[in-house]
């Protein structure tokens, strides 16, 4: 029986990509789509989550969130997935009616009405997260899993110290973290590992419209960014989905994470203690890559056979 | 026709005075209670409310709310308020059953159904209206007022330099200053003008059972407290709800109020600039405090006259 | 026999009025001058104290010290003290040579020299004091007493929570504050009782040129900023050299000060626990304020009679 | 002509080795060594240089500085360095009477004396450095060149954010970094890279008293703590020290360094931005390892032959 799945995300290259691995995937039922301002704004990262799931003919809830970090003020990565979020990808209006119900009220339903059995996946900032925690703390509980992308153990990406993700929402992803499940953190160090270079590309070849209208869009704008011009984009968000279809290709070390809240240069860094005495996250350290993209590839063919018109 | 209130509460000692002086002021209509954790944890506090609006007679939904803060962990003031959060009172247990919805839920619809029209007060840490802000940010134009029991543009009382409300959870006083509305701070430098000293309470005698089994319970407790020797209590939370009833009895200066956040020293502390060029606060500063006491005990008394048995 | 002062300043309109306090007194004997940027440059601050001993007839070793803070940038006072830091007052050039010491070596050395002798008095930012305390511990031993105009325990001026010469340098007053000697606090709530009104600027009339050159042109000028419109502008840095002449003026309260030096709201402030049980500091709270005044009178009348041609 | 080296120094282990290295090395003049706490207290250093200096035979000034950092508390890394900060090295009493000068003004009077000639080398807690660019801003223009060994730009040793010298006093390293020279970083990184494993030890054989009484029981103390079971101890300050030899053995690039001051979980962080527009360091990236180590075996060769009696 597949993985029941929630993915919440804001579309964003990375996650159009995730999300159609995840659709691609018979491992996977996704539940849901719940959005999050970060990529982009959170109007226009839902609507890009209904165009998509329209696009790919996923038939799901899609559900609005979040618009601004829990304490801050909003910032986005229009510097990286472009204006539309989508970078220069073209879909069509989403014809799917929008769900009238709160992102936060959607997690904390579905998870209350399924204890342990939907795997709870965030790859944008974790505010929904954080807020869902908050109406219903026992969610923690209830999920049978919660898989993040984002943070690092090393160096950052939206600065030296901080992943986007959780700088986007530092105080957010430390209510996310220090909650008591065990998060998995799929963060740069990993997600690094996969990365779209050339040869990877060679592989979607042939998949037809999903390459030229989706991937192929998607994969030039965001490898145009300067910290990806040696070795191709990673395709960051695809790494959490991955991760709950086949943890066997992570390894992963427990560790304590805390999110810096307050540095003037470090804010929303995941300060990460192998030597903890008591971890509270399972940290992903080693992808293993050309079995990643098999699985990518299998997803992307089988979303590519069932492409609406 | 009386203002409609809605008061988000942590009862706590003066949250009980509070409340009998909303519920006996027939300026006032209270529609709800919402409970939130502060004075003492959240299972206290909401149930403390419900006894209240039991023994006062008091029908209207009280809806429990947020048990932590938006970031940090959660602390109490049980050495002002003690262990149950009522000092020596001793209610009967509450027989109205809880409300089952959210206070985040409660204040989002309430205000939502009658823009305009409801007056908003908070007398607790501010988690609930943040967290109500962040999934509706619109409340902040629906509210009529928004008047917060919170903060000090001297010195506090939790630290030196915080006041306990805004100290108990920063970051959420942080979005409720700082949302588009125009708060109205009723701080300890307004609170500590409206201290039951000997002579105001002379005033309560003659209320009967309000009288010995609350009143005096109440201040005999709080008195108590070393930073009340001198004086006699302040009724904080009191002067918020006076403040809806009665606003010509308070002089208020427009501020630009910032609530430290990050200090080692200083956190929760209403950093309040009443020269800045862009003020978002109205700070009290005076109170005309006789005439404060003539309206508690005018609203004691009604309380007192129509107590349930 | 006088008490021997060693005063770190940073003149300044009230350290000119300080300087001439301390000189006309025969209480105490001035031993050395040194100086630090903050109410302007420290170029300016050392040509001021040099052209305002001259000016005085006070023969002593003026000597130049650190010109930015111990980490942070540099910040002046110019909008209250103008750009030469002596408001409209026009003083002839110094003549005496400059002395090529450094003001931390100089500090160490006196205080070396005569411990339990030297009363150190400090009016302007902190760093000369923090840096001597980093060269040689011992001079918190060695200083008589160390008399500090700064911090506020209610509300600051260079920002709604700080004092400007804490603020100008948060973490060398940290390290002063935390040193192991026992500062007086003279700050804002006691320098606000000391304010030359119209009633205080009669005493001055008939002290000849010491009023037209100096003393009225610094009143002029410091009484323009706003903050000082109602009551006339406070002499703060005059009150701690007067508590070493007279500390029988002053009531003091034991505090615990901690400096902020984190917060982004409220770097600079002096934290002030009064109910500490571990109190580093006495906080100065209540001025005599005629007997102030009868005090700087006298002095300064002394200082006009013997004012160089 | 040999280079002159002025090394700022709390020896601690790897300091020892750094020693050896400088004064074995022809192409560098050791004119003087400056103390300050750090890897043990202050006493310690201060003794241990001496003795290390007695030891090697090097006859230079040993001159005792900072024992406290600039704002913070005291640390020490005891953990590593053992008690005495040698390990187990035990070293004959030093019978070179103390410098009483002070480091600063060593610091301070040695660069002076000789603008553009000395090369400048910390290898602890930039406290020392600090303070001497407080007293003598221009020092920063008359060093030859500034090498800081500590820091990282991926991952600490003294937390996981921070590196052991920067954490120990993060206030004096953003001075140090913030003044107008170019400090090279030689931070974790790149030490990392110099281990002294198994077979770097086999080219220690032979050295015999200088192997047996100082190298190995160093190198056996330093390397039994668990983040170096692995590969051996990397010997960090020798890089330092080797940078000053043979630039040519190491890659640098071009940064931005925020020393991190204010976080929770990353003060003493090297925030190091390799894309900022206006770099202010030299981050050392690779190590030509094997080339470094014959340089280390050969300047400990020349010390072990000419080790006094």
């Amino acid at each position: 029986m597949p993985k029941r799945i929630l993915i919440d995300c804001d579309p964003g290259i990375d996650d159009a990509l995730a999300l159609a691995l995840a659709h691609g995937s018979p491992e996977l039922d996704v539940m849901g789509l719940t959005t999050v301002g970060g990529n982009t704004d959170l109007d226009r990262t839902t609507e890009n989550a209904r165009c998509l799931a329209d696009y790919y003919g996923l038939v799901v809830p899609v559900v609005r969130g979040a618009g601004r970090p829990l304490v801050r003020a909003p910032r986005t990565a229009r510097d990286v997935h472009g204006e539309s979020g989508l970078g220069g990808v073209l879909l069509p209006p989403a014809t799917t009616p929008p769900d009238d119900r709160h992102a936060v009220d959607f997690i904390v339903d579905a998870l209350a009405a399924a204890p342990g059995e939907i795997s709870l996946v965030a790859v944008g900032p974790l505010t929904n997260i954080a807020l869902a925690l908050h109406k219903e703390p026992r969610i923690a509980e209830w999920a049978a899993e919660f898989v993040v992308m984002g943070g690092s153990y090393t160096r950052g990406n939206n600065t030296p110290a901080a992943e986007f993700n959780i700088a986007a929402d530092p105080e957010a992803a430390a209510v996310a973290f220090d909650a008591p499940w065990r998060p998995v953190m799929i963060g740069l160090d990993l997600t690094h590992q996969a990365r779209a270079n050339a040869e990877v590309r060679t592989r979607f070849r042939g998949l037809g419209r999903l390459e030229t209208e989706l991937i192929s869009p998607c994969l030039d704008f965001y490898g145009q960014h300067p910290s990806y011009r040696d070795g191709g984009p990673a395709i960051h968000d695809a790494c959490a989905v991955a991760y709950v279809i086949a943890p066997e290709l992570f390894r992963t070390a427990p560790a304590r994470v805390d999110v810096e809240t307050w540095g003037r240069f470090t804010s929303g860094m995941t300060v990460t203690d192998f030597a903890a005495p008591e971890p509270n996250t399972d940290v992903a350290t080693d992808l293993a890559a050309d079995r990643f993209w098999d699985l990518v590839t299998e997803a992307f063919t089988r979303v590519a056979e069932h492409l609406p018109a």
